[in-house]
């Protein structure tokens, strides 16, 4: 008797796709944090990848989220700011997915604004299937939860936000007209005041909440029960909350960090004093120079410190769950953000500009296919995208990626380490302010409120509409983007040269989506042999069959009409 | 008794738009042609105003028309050759003037290909209202007929291609299975053998037709069918397939020009050989080698011309008919053509370079409105391009052109004299070669077999990727376009600034169509005002009623659950 010794040949079946809303790059112990432990995130890098040079393509919830969702640049899907709707017709992740028969679900924010006008125009209803995708940028929604519930004089941003959400938590007994805010995002005084979250201030205080009814582990129960009921080839997109704002947490997270964990801040004054006058506008925001304080930094920076911390707790019983249900085997695991935040540095709060605070992300991928086993717990400084995700996905899923939609790149030749680089060399960026306070202030018109960033590993360089000079960073001997070179005479070749990687990806056929490459090579030689003849003096000119429907006839003299 | 003297003050209720394909800008008299008299479309001219510097987007069919049907660019529609079909989600002039309150119809061509993919992932089914329009380029179809039925050995590039036509002439008695090949564009021997217009040596045939059965009159006819049934507001786009090849014409027009009347061949040695390598890729097929030679042009011109004579017979008919019918003083009449037809000049034939002689276009509109009055009989010189047609039209409409989808700008203040020139300074054309032989032959990859034009009434550069040197002419100096200036080193500055034009319209915001400039503007200070507050400290760093919902709130002590 022979026992064959046959090998275990392992495949990702689905895909996991976790996102974080605002966490910045280096905000995790696996990325070099020194206070911030985050083991179970670490232990997913050691089992996968760890993209160290992973850039987002807009630093604003909304486009970049359309990018990672469509695989498209900003440029090309339109959608370039938060509540400019994804047009109807943009194909997305969900759509290429199904085409290769992968479910793609939805568990928590998209930032998706349905393009109603395009909608009406095109007869969707969207209560109908399609319209239903189309409205929610290609998921099918197992629980949309874009994770907030303004309220103004001019009523809500988002009145939607936290629907499921606040209904759990009523039921749960958090009595209130708004619990997301009251007790979510809130802390509570000595005698019953709600100490809202939206006020930095408050940002220490304990949310006035049970951890596991917070919003990290309401989601990833979410995501468990969505998991636990699925059969077919699924992409789960389990879109977490936090740790973007409003920036507070539940004990025991809201005790663990304190101004001792807060790291230096990363700026200078000559910064703030030279400052390119589009950048200043954006420190002189309100937001710029609240966390240009340092209280403010000690206020905020522990809480969004916890606010990760717990996700990281989330993260391993999320990934034990997994184990212990037997699908860690077969689920890729792909965990990132769609932007950083800027947290103080270089005079600025939010992510509205192109720092590395702000425009790259953590990207880990656990592929558990065998293929992968090469790269497991290496570190990849390849230029990665988030428009890379998609066609890795299509690829997982078995699909061939559609690259005449899909602007990025699969990473599966890196994850099975067959390519230690992509293949653009650079990394785009862009953020349109068109329909921001700053425009407003600086009256700004809306062609020129647009910006662009194109990078390498050397050099970062952005430019503005309008006008103005450029910025340029050395990223190798100014990796902390202090010294900016834009209007440097020595450095006149390299803004050049960049302005020349800048130009040929704005001069690319972004919108030639209804043709493959292949099917523009087979129609090279088609036409004529479908009868189109042209430049054929006579018989002779041209290969005989070409012609064959168009020799050899005859026909009455009709020159003066059927009655001659 | 007092007489009040009133004047009558006439508007445009109704728009005839009459594009002629393949039309050269000057086989007109009044465009200077000296031997093609064509006083009908002359008398158009004297009414309205001639523009002389009207150019199109592209020069290929499809994507020019593309263009002038949506009112944008190819790089932002990206129907970049014929065969690639329009992406759904595209909204054309006819979706803008339905909105207006118009009804935008189709009589004859408009080598649309529908988005088949797309419409079946959006559920549109072709048969439906809005998939009909969808697939026709946003027209209500009064009749389609792009013009030709080829027949080769793989089967037809059209295979509906003159349908209602070849059923109109086999009714007439014209018996074939392809009486527009048979009889409308062939002659015949004294044999009785059909001699095809597709062989350029028949071209000085008569084609074996009566003449007001051929295909010029017969769209004329189907075009007043049409107007006569109409009642509200309409724009009829009048889309004649002639003078397009196959190049053949009855009488009279066979035997109204010679030889004698082929104008001087335009073109030099020089310019041959020097060539830039992607020029002379062009000037090498087998259409630049045959109008290269001089009995083909003899054979050709001459049927070319004819076939305009006949337009403007036509165009005389139809002008009477409208001024007899009492529709001339209501009716905005637009005539010009989808591009040009190199006929031989500078080695070339066909139309799919970036010289004059296929990139302008006539372009006269005639306003009857009383603010029109002023301009009668003048002739602009403002860079115009096709795509300024939707906004125009939709102006006439009654509408506010969305200019955030429209590229183009409104010729009314020009038409109106309250302008001289259009506001862009530069006029933008484009070619995408990736589908075509001459790709092909040379192994040019998708992505590189793409070229762009960018000229102001001085310069005109042409870009070619692949890293190839750009082409430049200097329309003042060499209005004949024989001197290739794009390798001069005394031009760099000159070649730089064409450069500095393209590179600002690559970086145009074309894809967000989904906001208006008026709504971006709104948004820029009503996120605040709907609850979302950053960057605030506490409740004194922001106007109080943006916090009144997240201040003097009560809640009980939930941190440790509702069991607590």
């Amino acid at each position: 008797m022979v026992i064959c010794a046959e090998r275990v040949t392992k495949k990702a079946k689905n895909i996991l796709f976790i996102m974080f809303d605002q966490l910045r790059w280096d905000y995790l112990s696996c990325y070099g944090h020194p206070h911030l432990h985050t083991p179970n995130i670490d232990r997913l890098a050691t089992m996968g990848v760890r993209f160290d040079r992973a850039h987002i393509q807009s630093p604003i919830c909304g486009s970049s989220r359309m990018s990672t969702y469509t695989g498209r640049y900003v440029h090309s899907h339109g959608a370039s700011w938060n509540g400019i709707p994804l047009k109807v017709g943009e194909v997305t992740m969900g759509d290429h997915l199904r085409q290769a028969g992968m479910g793609c679900w939805l568990v928590g924010k998209t930032h998706m604004r349905a393009d109603a006008d395009g909608m009406a125009r095109l007869g969707l209803e969207p209560d109908s299937l399609i319209g239903a995708r189309v409205a929610e940028c290609g998921f099918d929604v197992f629980e949309r939860d874009d994770g907030m519930l303004p309220e103004g004089p001019d009523g809500s941003y988002d009145p939607d936000g936290a629907r499921e959400y606040n209904n759990y938590l009523r039921a749960k007994g958090y009595e209130s007209d708004n619990p997301w805010h009251d007790f979510a995002n809130s802390g509570l005084d000595a005698d019953g005041n709600v100490l809202s979250g939206w006020f930095l201030k408050n940002s220490p205080e304990p949310a006035n909440i049970a951890e596991e009814d917070s919003e990290t582990p309401y989601l990833t129960t979410r995501a468990m029960e969505f998991i636990a009921g699925q059969d077919g080839p699924w992409c789960c997109h389990l879109s977490y909350i936090k740790p973007h704002w409003p920036y507070i947490v539940p004990e025991p997270y809201a005790s663990m960090f304190g101004p001792e964990h807060v790291l230096p801040v990363v700026r200078s004054d000559a910064e703030r004093q030279e400052a390119h006058p589009i950048f200043k506008a954006f420190m002189d925001t309100k937001v710029g120079e609240t966390f240009s304080r340092q209280d403010v930094r000690e206020a905020v920076i522990p809480a969004y410190m916890g606010l990760i911390k717990q996700a990281d707790d989330q993260m391993g019983r999320l990934f034990r769950w997994l184990e212990d249900t037997g699908r860690m085997d077969e689920t890729m695991i792909v965990l990132t953000s769609d932007h950083g935040d800027f947290l103080g540095d270089h005079w600025m709060g939010e992510k509205t500009f192109f720092h590395d605070s702000s425009i790259k992300v953590p990207l880990i991928i656990y592929d558990p296919s065998t293929e992968a086993d090469a790269t497991r717990g290496t570190v990849s400084d390849a230029l990665v995208e988030s428009i890379d995700l998609a066609p890795t996905f299509v690829e997982v899923a078995g699909g061939t990626p559609a690259y005449h939609m899909l602007e990025g790149e699969s990473l599966l030749p890196i994850l099975h380490g067959q390519a230690t680089e992509t293949r653009r060399g650079h990394v785009i960026c862009e953020y349109d302010f068109s329909a921001t306070p700053v425009a407003h202030l600086h009256d700004i018109g809306v062609r020129d409120a647009v910006m662009f960033m194109v990078a390498d590993k050397r050099w970062k360089l952005i430019h503005f509409e309008g006008g103005h000079r450029p910025m340029l960073f050395d990223r190798e001997s100014d990796p902390q983007e202090l010294v900016d070179l834009g209007g440097s005479a020595e450095h006149e070749t390299v803004i050049a040269e960049m302005y020349d990687k800048l130009f040929a990806w704005t001069r690319r056929q972004s919108q030639r989506t209804t043709r493959s490459e292949e099917q523009l090579i087979e129609m090279r030689t088609k036409t004529r042999r479908r009868g189109v003849v042209i430049g054929v003096y006579d018989e002779n000119d041209t290969p005989l069959e070409l012609t064959t429907r168009y020799r050899g006839r005859r026909a009455p003299d009709m020159k003066n009409g059927p009655r001659a």
